[in-house]
């Protein structure tokens, strides 16, 4: 048979369950990952232990690969076109995975676009965050402050991201030289995200819009389909997802977090393209996984069916808590909810790591919702009855 | 964390599919397989290459692993008994294994504890084959044949079975040297296999009974549950399989492959000791997979809730057909039905072998029957539009 290989750059848990998604499709899958210990690199039979931003690694590991994709989004913007001059596909490409890669690479597009995001400026001192926070308030917000900063490359789960109230509080952020994007801090009811997914001869899917709540800058819980969210509202993010995903190129999974304000508009927070914690639900949840989906999407397979298989699905991240043996702990998880999905990724736990996840699904949103709750803080030790 | 090593002896497509569902539980799976080419070996991370017949390479491979679990059933019982006797923990054990390894004491046992199989006797040469279709032939069957004659050991998917019509066409069985079970062939309505699994502190979870159609003494297609069986039939079938996992001291899946008789009986037809074609629709069916279901149970872990998550699934083989290249009829069948379940077992294409499966599931059987079936024909070659 030729069945393709499809490189993956990146050995943590979203790797992992992309391998577990791409086994039943037959494909082969080869990885490159930092160590052996990573999470994918435990249970992938093909790996280059390497580092990604060395083009030599880079170009030796796609020898033999059909296609290359991600767990992650460090990957040089420079290094993928390197690899594209080669002659391999790399999908999402530079083009695209740069917006998800830089904060104002992507600001600046979906201006351009026009899709709706948080007021926001690239700002290069303490005083131009004060100018920028003067700007807002004139717009009626009291003293404009306070103002979110994030440096344009590097964050992720809160990390890279500040919330200042005044410009002296403003100087640590632009430490590390790197570009700074000042937002307006932006009075949402609540966080969703639109998963979507799309091919190269450009056939999308959209999974139904969730409601994602974060905890101390990291990822919660997500419930499938967000509650309570307005049809016309739902369609409108499905279809801006739907449409920067077009626009920018993306090939693969796309994630569009999104601020619902409380004023009913919703405004683009950040993209990932890669499958995402927003979308882990899909595992259990939804006729076919956004980790398939991903597969499918990069090797230009026909894309399969996004819809849900519940009423509701409910993903609650395990983090890693003080004592590190779960073990004891998951097979209580197991036997009080004969029905519970757990997805543990193999890491090491320390305090706050994401080290799994649970999906409860059903038609009572309370019971699922508790059910995955109460796994996730058995797991975590915050719960212990 | 101490998750536990599962030691898997064969790499085969069973042991694909259970490292696949593995990965979510996040234990650790090493591998002991014939060939780097084998269907797991292409995906697990820790492959031992070696002879699963050799006492040393066993003992070896079996360092580090926290139980031992199989593929197949052709590891001799005594090297089972030498790694019993090392210490480690053999699931299901050669005690229980046995009934599965050898037909002629599987049938001694289940008459010993009074189970409904066809009638039966061993056999060893042409002239006892005769004497026993005379005895038939009292209970009023014409002449007492045909009679269906099985080597006692290594037969699978029709081979090592003959249905002889005379004394004189009994002669090929007894050219192995092996032990000849002769059985009654059995006037049945349809085939159902009853699937269970049970863990070593006892707690058992029952699948639905399927239907299991066979074409040319392999499996072709299952359907769960099993059309118009009645419901106390179909309770008989379930106590059945748990009974005989329990007085056999089985641990980990068990599937009963039952004959149902058209005047209302179930006859035990065979045993297997280690997840099975017949439970492959549990896969995307069923809340918890048998393959999850046999890491829990090998693991001593609670078991996963059995229950369908459709009204109906369907799971249909995909055979080897002419063309060897099936990569194109693939995208063809996810272009046309973006619910279908493929899971492709990364095998060579030759006519007749099992090369993967698909499942299809939804509430009208005759739609579910004809999306497999359509499915596997386009894979195979045998349906081209």
């Amino acid at each position: 048979m030729t069945f393709p290989v499809v490189g993956m750059i990146g050995g943590g848990q979203l790797a992992r369950m992309t391998h577990e998604a791409g086994i039943p499709l037959g494909i082969k899958f080869k990885l490159l990952s930092d160590t052996p210990q990573d999470s994918a690199a435990q249970v992938v039979g093909d790996v280059v232990i390497g580092d990604y931003r060395d083009l030599a690694t880079l170009r030796a590991f796609a020898q033999g690969c059909d296609v290359i994709t991600f767990d992650h989004e460090h990957v040089p913007t420079e290094h993928l076109r390197a690899l594209e001059a080669d002659g391999i596909p790399v999908r999402p490409g530079p083009d695209a995975l740069v917006h998800a890669q830089d904060k104002g690479v992507m600001r600046a597009r979906l201006d351009a676009i026009g899709v709706p995001c948080p007021r926001h400026r690239i700002v290069s001192d303490p005083e131009d965050v004060a100018a920028f926070a003067a700007e807002l308030a004139g717009d009626g917000a009291a003293d404009g402050f306070p103002v979110v900063l994030k440096t344009v490359r590097g964050g992720y789960d809160g990390k890279g991201v500040w919330v200042v109230r005044s410009a002296e509080e403003a100087a640590e952020p632009f430490r590390a030289g790197v570009p700074v994007l000042a937002e307006e801090k932006v009075d949402f009811l609540r966080e969703l995200a639109a998963n979507v997914v799309r091919s190269p001869h450009g056939q999308a899917v959209a999974y139904p819009v969730v409601e994602s709540r974060q905890v101390g800058g990291v990822c919660d819980t997500v419930i499938a389909p967000a509650p309570d969210l307005d049809d016309e509202l739902a369609l409108q993010a499905e279809e801006l997802a739907l449409r920067i995903a077009q626009e920018l190129g993306v090939v693969g999974h796309l994630a569009v977090e999104l601020f619902q304000t409380r004023d009913g508009r919703i405004l683009v927070n950040e993209l990932a393209m890669r499958p995402h914690n927003s979308g882990h639900w899909t595992q259990d949840g939804a006729i076919t996984s956004q980790f398939a989906n991903h597969v499918r999407a990069v090797l230009d397979l026909p894309l399969g069916d996004p819809r849900p298989r519940a009423d509701w699905t409910v993903m609650v991240n395990v983090l890693g808590g003080d004592y590190p043996d779960m073990y004891s702990a998951y097979l209580h998880c197991m036997a009080r909810d004969p029905q519970l999905k757990i997805h543990m990724y193999g890491k090491d736990v320390k305090p706050g790591r994401k080290v799994g996840h649970v999906n409860t699904y059903g038609d009572d949103l309370d019971d699922v919702l508790e059910r995955a709750r109460h796994a996730a803080g058995y797991l975590r030790g915050t719960i212990t009855e």
